[in-house]
Order: C-alpha cells, then structure tokens, then sequence
C-alpha cells in the first residue's frame, strides 16, 4: 500500500536497520524501543492487522520469531522476552500492516505489566458463556 | 506435568471457564483478568515456553487466536485486542506452560504501554549487527 509506512520499509524507500529478511516476512529494529533490541516482524504482503493475515503467514511468523528470539537474546544479554500484537487503535496500533513486537526484557528494566483483577462473584460464567455463544 | 498448573487444568483438576476446546488446544478465561473477557490460550501437551513449542503447534495457536478472537470481541463490545506472550520470568511469565493472553481492549480502559525512546546515535547500527551475527 503506498500510504503504508512499513510498506515503504519494505521497498527500501526509508532507511532501517535490517534483522532478517527472506521472501516472506521483514524483520527490524524498531525506532523508538521498549528496550535496546526491540525488533518489528512483519509480513512482506501488506494486510492490516493479524485477523487479516492468513494463517500461513502467521505460522510462518511464529517460526521466525523462534529463530530470532535467541539472536536479540544473546546480543542483547536478556534473559527473558515479551510478544506483543496491538490490533486496532485501542490497542495501541499506530502502523495498520501486521506487525509483531519482540522486547528483550532485563531484569532492571522496571517495566510494569497490565494489573488483573478477580471477576465479581458470578461474571466469568456470564462472560465466558457469552464468548462461547458467538464462537 | 504433575506440578503444573494449567496441566491440571487439562486435566480437569482444577474448575476453571472454558471457551474453547480441541485435541490440540484450551482456551479459557484468566481467573484475574486485565480487562473482563482476558483469555488464556494453552497447547494441551506441556511446553515450558514458546521457544520450546513445536513449530506445529504455534501455527494451530494462531490459526485458533483468529477464530475466538472475533468472539471475545463481540461478547466484550471491545474494538480492539492485545496478544500477549511472557516468555521467562523475567518478562513476567509466572507458569511455566506456554500461554498466550488475548486481552480485550475497551476505549476508557486506562490501559498504557509501554514508553519507548529513539536509540543514541549509532547504538542502532551496533545493535542490529550484533543481532545480526547470532543468528
């Protein structure tokens, strides 16, 4: 797409720093990381988010990620690491092309996750019920 | 394995909400949910992390993270998702099965990201390579 940032990374119109690169997917350091080493994975063919790509794509993803996720580990020397996927605006997705985050994590790097909170006596069964119906 | 939470949970020695369930995998609800609605997503056969999980399964994880997520959406009224993968204790992964969370996202849920912040100049360069030369 030509309005698509990542798009543009992909036919070398904006300069990045290349991980890995085959006929499928791209994967670069984000510009703007969590951590040092933060690595983009995307897809080569543009789709928008991870509901749009096909399944083949995504498995294929998954496999890159195994096979990059100990590079960024030793290179970084962190001992653990997060995927992340933000589908949609109100998840925090600003680029709409499919895109998986790798962050190394250290262990002072003092980022917090998300609280959870128990369900009130009763919603799980009432949710989980409601999720069942629409599947 | 014997120790292992969610294993007790395939094996049904734990009560829990279930959304979904195959051969190869269970979905069901966080007991202390991010946003109401948080899934677990879990293969069936024990793996530490995604690391340790056959390329096979991962790909089947995907395939079933794109069929009940439009059905967490719709019982939620969320507009948007998080995946989310904590590999190793460091990056807050607490049990030691692989799991996936998919967390429904709400517009007024408050919820942030993490920060990130451009390299120093150069380090990108630095880094990219060492990347490189892991893998």
């Amino acid at each position: 797409m030509s309005d698509c940032l990542f798009c543009k990374i992909i036919a070398g119109e904006i300069p990045y720093d290349k991980i890995y690169e085959d006929e499928k997917v791209l994967a670069f350091l984000d510009i703007s990381p969590i951590n040092p080493g933060h690595v983009l994975l995307i897809p080569k063919e543009h789709f928008d988010n991870t509901l749009e790509t096909p399944d083949e794509i995504l498995a294929y993803m998954t496999k890159i990620v195994k096979k990059i996720v100990p590079a960024i580990i030793k290179a970084t020397g962190a001992d653990a690491w997060n995927l992340g996927v933000n589908n949609g605006s109100g998840a925090g997705q600003i680029i709409f092309h499919t895109h998986w985050h790798i962050i190394p994590r250290l262990a002072d790097d003092g980022l917090k996750h998300w609280p959870g909170k128990p369900y009130p006596k009763g919603e799980n069964k009432i949710i989980a019920e409601k999720i069942k119906q629409n599947l």
